[in-house]
């Protein structure tokens, strides 16, 4: 039996016994903790540090003495002295083994370390990204053993990682040969790897040990909205994030009128190209502000988007795309560099990653939803809504998985409605209509308090109160219908039939007066019947949509639902049950995951592997196509009304005295759910 | 024993018993007969065309009757009627064994047939090109199994050829649908493969069955001259040929000075890259309207070049070059898109492949002399010099290569001579002078009459009389030297101690009038004395990097040596003997190889094995480094003079009465020559 001192780590508690001198460092690694380190173990980069434990552990059986570990050497006192070490580290690469030992790996030396986020979306990353950084020293050129430098610093990273087929374009070309004798032959060097091949890219070499950070875009690029988080590559942290309105609004609302307009004019496509890209460059330059980093530490993006949205963003004509049978291009998931889609703001070597599409009506924002929500790994049935100008729509469990997409256009999204806006401080997120008074209140992106909240009007003087973003206009929409402001139908009533002066006539129809700030110059907010109409026609598109999965999966209920929506937009369950969004379920089994399609991204960006599974997962899923199903329409028609049969809170007076409007054929999805039909499989 | 009927191909003589009914193209592909086909036995490409052959045949042991193919099918019927077959051809695709029978395919339907040049290097080439035609039949898409366009073109690749691992860069993405749908789902895609990989690239995709061929570039990239070959990529005739100055001479004649240029001129390599840019670019318009296509059918080319030029043509300043220890940015061969790196007039998604470069001195050029020559493969001792304005040289046998590089200068190539221009219509190739009278005469390129023919003149007068380029230097100077106009220290003498009005004196030197066209107001072409000395300087540096080569090797004499030179310029074995050029050898044993660097690049734009085997060879050879070595210089200053020791014809008067000039040190190379050391070893 092994005499050699025993080393465990915490709080993995992996074990194992090692000779005396060896490094931590070696000892983590032939264990298999998760034990950082950038520059293979030379005392300079720091992301080692370790925490020895003394004393009795009788949870371990070992008892650490002092000397369990070697002396703080040169290389520990230099860069204590330097950088400063907190009290009680060392550096795994200089700490040696002397006897038994328990070794503490404090959370920042942990590369995998999950990382929970300030905002909303809590989603813990396993770190293995594309892109990382590498520290080497490479052998000096000998003029009797002729080789290139490019050749030496492979062989370095061959030796030093175990990184072999490692290649270089020749912008890096140019900077090698400068870059190694300004470092003194050791450099670091971006390395970023493929998810299909074993090849890597050098994306970037700096001389000598490079502090800096690189960092990761995960974009969703949607119909309406471009929403980026800003991440660092080494754990994943969310160091910015930002949104701005996709330019391409002004070619067409929604994809089918976007695929349209390139039908209809020469070189339209291109136009539109244009105005993604240079939408992404600007966002990308105002997000590295925000992060306060230089846009050019920025080393990759990672694209979801519809397939409409994926093809213009890479030039291709979408025309395809607007007819059966909705053909892609190309499917499977695309790797390029930045600069051949002309996305010049980030690192002039930067990568685009670009999720695979699902479908021609399915795009690579649905697989990122399933890489984020997983429903193929879900013991029960799931039904997860991504909700944006194209809804993207998953059914399923570990069986089967279904996935459509829905056109719901963008009013979810606070556009084509008449007070509406992006989600942006000053939005109206929030509302509540009390049923006895109807009066409203609301609270506003970007504060906590409510609008009836004293010091309200205070708090909100930065950004004022400029409209209503989709979360809002959904909470407003299902609380007019609670508050009896609405009917069934979706008509507003009249101030006399409401019995609020809030309800305003405008021409034959009336608006609900959420906010008026025009006594102080700001603008009325109301909800206008076009305003119901639009949300109307949305939510139908939405519910059709999940249905006919349902139809296909041939269920009647869900087991549990899933709300994603757009950047910032976190839909209230209960509103968008109220509203009939989405299929009956138990209040308790839905979820709002916040922006799921951008979790994704960001997942893949973090991990090689993600974009490997997500590959896998996309080819197993089924695909239903919504366009083509005549079952759609009718599910469509079906869900135009607002029956508020799934309000679980009481029942609070109807208007039954308004003008019929023409909604043809309606038969009210309270009906249709209430029959509660079982499986039929 | 089968009963199946024999089927014995010619010129092969491979042969197989198939069932009744199995196409003769099938027959060939398993028995491994070199028969063509590009659409993979459809009967669109008519590649496959055999010619059966009828009765009885002794050699073989068959007779074949009239019947032992089927009838000449629809499919034959149609191609015939539209393009016309040749009498008694079938399409191998469409004819099928019925009995015994003999099947000719002619030289023209054979892919890997031996191509004779009609010009000097009547080099046979194996056709293994890497980038290749390839007719696919695509599956449409389909809504309820969703795939896109690019990944059904891979499974054509993948289930028609047996291709995989296939990529396309966004240009093609963006040219994919629309090919496809006006091919019917039937296109040509033109596919290059990686060397080093099993990975395939869509350079270009065409609707149906495409009728154009595609071509490539082999480029020997000179200090001095440019030197391309247009080749047809299926069967690597040479189309075109043509050549035009490295306009890098304005900012230094040899290699160093423009490394000194860009050493003291900020952005001086990139003034350097955009030169030799244009310069590629203009010749590649001009040798695709001289090999009557369009620019855009140039889907490759391969550089040769030494690896000053290497580093500037890539855009990578050459400062390491000039200096110890010469570390090249990348000594492996490098293969990129064209566009990257500014080449602009070929196809769009043309690739580059550069070969391996040997060491900081000794350039792909080397590589590619290795590749043509193969000294790895020569049981006897062989000197390969390659002459241009760096001289590569190459000694070895199957056991061991040795090369270096020589800095000659320009003068080989007709620069820096007064009269010299480059080898084009024109230009003095061929030099004769009448040891007795002192007349010379001449042969020019363009033209097969010596200048003392009857009709010479008429027959010259499209290209008029220009100069003299870098063979016809070299033949004046060793004809002075036999006919006694130079003495042994390289002077000319005047005209009354050689005894013809030819020498004209000029300051305190002489010249010699080779031609006197000022009469018709044409040039006066002279060798004057700076150009001997030029030539001088030349051929002791080129001495004397052969003999450090052989100093390395341990030997006094070589068994056969290899004079190859720039494009155009084929040395005479007798006058570079005459110069001392090169070592003493018996003249039945020097030999001319033409351009053996463009050879080079020949056979690895038709051959991707070839590209395999240069870098396997590049790494075995022993690189000599000239610069560094003090014997080099030793060499250099006894091999400056002429001394006529290895004129294998009687020896014809020397003039003695000359001034002595100050060649200090000289010590004869005939006296060095003479004493024939034996090998060391």
């Amino acid at each position: 039996m092994s005499t050699d001192p025993l080393v465990i780590f915490t709080p993995s508690g992996k074990r194992g016994r090692f000779p005396v001198g060896t490094p931590i460092l070696t000892a983590a690694r032939q264990l298999g903790v998760d034990l950082d380190s950038v520059c293979g173990g030379r005392g300079i980069c720091s992301k080692c540090q370790i925490t020895p434990s003394f004393g009795e552990f009788p949870k371990h059986g070992v008892t650490v003495h002092e000397d369990a570990l070697n002396a703080f050497n040169a290389v520990e006192e230099r860069y204590d002295r330097i950088r400063g070490l907190k009290a009680g580290r060392r550096l795994g690469c200089q700490a040696t083994v002397q006897r038994d030992v328990v070794i503490d790996v404090p959370p920042e030396s942990q590369v995998h370390r999950q990382v929970v986020r300030k905002a909303a979306s809590t989603r813990a990353m396993i770190m293995d990204p594309a892109t990382k950084l590498f520290y080497i020293e490479v052998q000096e050129p000998d003029m009797h053993e002729p080789t290139g430098d490019l050749e030496r610093v492979a062989r370095a990273l061959k030796e030093q990682w175990n990184i072999e087929n490692v290649s270089a374009a020749l912008p890096i070309l140019r900077k090698l040969q400068p870059a190694l004798r300004k470092g003194g032959w050791t450099a670091t060097v971006v390395l970023n790897k493929g998810h299909r091949d074993t090849a890597y890219r050098i994306l970037d070499i700096h001389p000598g040990f490079h502090e800096e950070r690189i960092y990761g875009l995960a974009i969703d690029l949607g119909s309406t909205t471009i929403a980026a988080h800003l991440c660092d590559l080494r754990n994943g942290t969310v160091i910015a994030s930002a949104g701005v309105m996709n330019p391409q609004i002004r070619f067409g609302e929604d994809l089918m009128s976007r695929v349209s307009y390139s039908m209809m004019n020469p070189g339209g496509d291109l136009e539109m190209t244009n105005a993604v890209r240079d939408a992404i460059n600007t966002l990308t330059t105002e997000i590295a502000a925000e992060g306060n980093i230089e846009p050019s530490q920025i080393m990759e993006a990672v694209f979801v988007c519809n397939p409409v949205m994926h093809h213009l963003l890479l030039g291709i004509d979408p025309v395809e795309l607007g007819q059966a049978p909705f053909a892609l291009a190309t499917s499977e998931s695309v790797s390029l560099g930045a600069s051949e889609m002309g996305l010049s703001s980030m690192n002039d070597s930067a990568r685009v990653f670009i999720l695979p599409c699902i479908a021609g009506h399915v795009g690579a924002d649905a697989a990122a939803v399933a890489l984020s929500e997983e429903p193929g790994k879900s013991d029960d049935l799931v039904l997860i809504v991504d909700v944006g100008t194209n809804a993207e729509i998953l059914l399923g469990n570990k069986e089967r998985v279904l996935a459509c997409s829905s056109p719901t256009g963008p009013a979810f999204e606070g556009a084509q409605i008449s007070s509406g806006q992006r989600a942006a401080p000053g939005a109206i997120e929030r509302v509540e209509i009390d049923p006895a008074t109807k009066e409203p209140r609301f609270r506003i992106i970007g504060c906590d308090l409510w609008s009836d909240d004293d010091g309200f009007m205070e708090a909100t003087k930065g950004s004022g109160i400029t409209g209503i973003c989709g979360s809002g206009i959904i909470e407003a929409v299902a609380e007019m219908r609670i508050a009896g402001i609405l009917d069934p139908k979706g008509l507003i009533g009249s101030a006399e039939q409401v019995g609020t002066s809030r309800c305003i006539a405008e021409g034959r129809t009336h608006s609900f007066v959420l906010h008026d700030g025009t006594a102080d110059g700001g603008p009325l907010i109301s909800v206008t019947q076009s305003d119901i109409r639009a949300i109307q026609l949305a939510k139908s598109a939405l519910y059709a949509g999940a249905r006919l999965l349902m139809d296909e999966m041939d269920v009647d209920t869900v087991d549990r639902v899933v709300l994603a929506g757009a950047f910032g937009a976190h839909i209230s369950p209960k509103h968008a049950m109220v509203l009939g969004m989405i299929p009956d379920a138990p209040l308790d089994k839905v979820a709002s995951a916040g922006n799921a399609a951008g979790t994704g991204a960001r997942i893949a960006l973090c991990s090689v592997e993600a974009r490997q599974a997500i590959e896998k997962t996309v080819r197993e899923i089924t695909k239903v196509e919504t366009a083509i199903e005549p079952k759609f329409q009718e599910h469509f028609v079906n869900a135009n009304a607002i029956p508020h049969a799934t309000d679980p809170f009481p029942h609070l007076g109807e208007v039954t005295t308004l003008p019929e409007v023409n909604f043809n054929q309606q038969k009210g999805g309270s009906e249709e759910s209430g029959r509660r039909r079982r499986r039929r499989g």
